[in-house]
């Protein structure tokens, strides 16, 4: 049996202990291939069938209609700041942003840097971003909105997500995609690094409405143009094989747990374990606004930082590890993506109840 | 005992069977640590350690100076391609192409498609890229010149690099790099995506002379920016973890072969037995001009397409795969990389010598 340690990483991040054991199982023979699938051809047809699969299970299990397509590309949500902006913002358009924290902020900055026209609508910067906006309001002209679902770093989380109309809703859920059931076909476009609920870095999702498409200018890196890798079905050059591959296992692996619904049920329980303990004493002084928890990022400060360090410190003697919170909130973060089990939220809330009584 | 044939693969391509190994036992529990290291954040101190590990190994490898630094980037030589036009080609200047081929012609393209300032100053396009162009003048005003220093379609390689004087030499080796000694500090920068040679697909290595990251402009998009990217060592967003991790195994794999020169040994010994075998009869039509031969992709044509299919699904059925050429030139193309055992060639030799045999 394998050591494994409770990891509340907040991405790259622990993956289902199944899905660990079907890569291994294949390393040097995928499928009977004598090959393993990292030595495989991009372009021979057990990786073709392999993406086709992915791209359908991606939009399947979430709820996507025919109307959309998945792309399974490279450089993370920072490459899509750019390709979001590059693609989507036609000249005499606006881009507009909300800003709800650090990785909207390199959204926008992306959008700045190269000379698009944006605004930033609405921004919880003033509270360090512990809520979510609520009131703004969306230009009849605007090219797009752009929001960022979930805030790893300040644990907020989107409860609702807005209806714009006829503007296209655009979303970088890189740390909450597939945590729980919302109407994807609200979205033009959404992305996702995989690191975090679905799969290893590398590999960034994006699923995107197909009418958007018309809009990828011929002048932009390639790399980064969207109707390029929609008309390769993500196969223009080779992409990251392995992390396809194993987005395609924990794709199955949501599939087996009973689908998004079964999934939501178990990190709602989650998240209340752990909300729970954060609002049973003054000790720990939860970041976010209650209305805007993050089911995905639990953030909170103690007493002092000297606590904090300690916390960190003696919990990882316990093999709960990861818990150091980000600099621009300090104190604890605890990540609890899909594949963290409730027995492994409940090892960090026994922990903490002990640490109380010692240090409270 | 893992069933592994004999993969002929352009790329994604055979990897070494150890290193394979060593990521199965990694898989569920990295060097003790309790997780995965895919599931491990790349600011961990041990990620970062690997970093700069790796980062140090192949420079050393090669034998790059100190004024070189290595940076593992995402979207392969496709992203290259335009990074190295936006990062480059400084306002005034010009940047000069040797055209060799698919790749080369990509990299062109891009820089066309940028607005870039360019001009092909050689080609081998008219007779169908056999051969490496010998005769071309450098610029004295160029950005810098770009070749690709092996086609992995046409099977033609640079026996020897040419001399830019202070005109920047970069080079597209995502097909050649580590097959052989040659000075890499001649070179401006290098890029190669890790597919063939380094590892598995999804990272691809550059490594830039230092005082080229001054060229970098602030406008462009950042996951393409070399400068931003050697300032935080590779780590301004989440890298392809895994893909750095197996090119410090395959980096350890070529050390313990005997380094560079063994590895290049080895691999003229590869070539030569297939060479001397397609040289021994007409049966074979080789493709690509004597003295431009690749080490490392192996093309010919047989007297017909009936006979080549016909080869093709033979070799096959003895587990040799992987061997239906590029379509520009059809016939067959065997890729012999590092990782590719003198075994595996003898029995393509064997095969061939029968099927020649046979329908000679």
């Amino acid at each position: 049996m394998a050591h494994r340690i409770i990891n509340f990483s907040a991405g790259p991040a622990t993956l289902p202990l199944s899905v660990l054991q079907t890569i291994q199982e294949d390393m040097l023979d995928y499928h009977g291939e004598g090959m393993s699938l990292i030595e495989m051809s991009h372009r021979s047809k057990t990786f073709d069938a392999l993406v086709v699969e992915t791209e359908a299970l991606v939009r399947e299990l979430m709820g996507f209609s025919e109307d959309y397509q998945t792309l399974f590309l490279q450089g993370g949500a920072t490459g899509q700041f750019a390709a979001v902006a590059l693609n989507l913002i036609r000249e005499g358009k606006t881009a507009e942003y909300i800003d709800t924290g650090a990785w909207s902020n390199k959204a926008i900055k992306e959008a700045e840097k190269l000379g698009k026209s944006y605004r930033v609508i609405a921004s919880s910067k003033e509270s360090n971003h512990n809520h979510i906006p609520g009131n703004f309001k969306v230009g009849n002209d605007a090219a797009y909105l752009h929001i960022t679902s979930n805030n790893t770093i300040f644990g907020t989380q989107w409860q609702e997500f807005p209806d714009t109309g006829d503007i296209p809703l655009v979303a970088d859920m890189s740390s909450d995609f597939y945590c729980k059931r919302f109407d994807p076909n609200k979205f033009a476009l959404i992305y996702a690094g995989a690191q975090k609920n679905a799969g290893p870095s590398g590999v960034v999702i994006v699923v995107i409405r197909k009418d958007l498409l018309e809009r990828s200018p011929v002048n932009i890196p390639t790399i980064l143009n969207y109707k390029i890798y929609a008309e390769k079905n993500s196969l223009y050059n080779t992409p990251n094989t392995f992390g396809i591959y194993v987005v395609n296992l924990v794709m199955h692996w949501i599939k087996d747990m009973g689908g998004i619904d079964a999934v939501e049920k178990h990190n709602r329980q989650k998240a209340q374990l752990l909300y729970d303990e954060l609002d049973r004493t003054d000790f720990w002084r939860p970041h976010a606004r209650k209305d805007c928890r993050s089911l995905m990022n639990v953030t909170w400060r103690l007493p002092n930082e000297e606590l904090e360090k300690k916390f960190v410190a003696e919990a990882l003697e316990q093999e709960l590890s990861g818990l150091k919170g980000h600099r621009s909130v300090g104190g604890i973060r605890a990540s609890i993506y899909n594949a963290m089990s409730k027995e492994g939220v409940q090892r960090l809330v026994d922990f903490m109840q002990e640490f109380e009584r010692k240090n409270g």
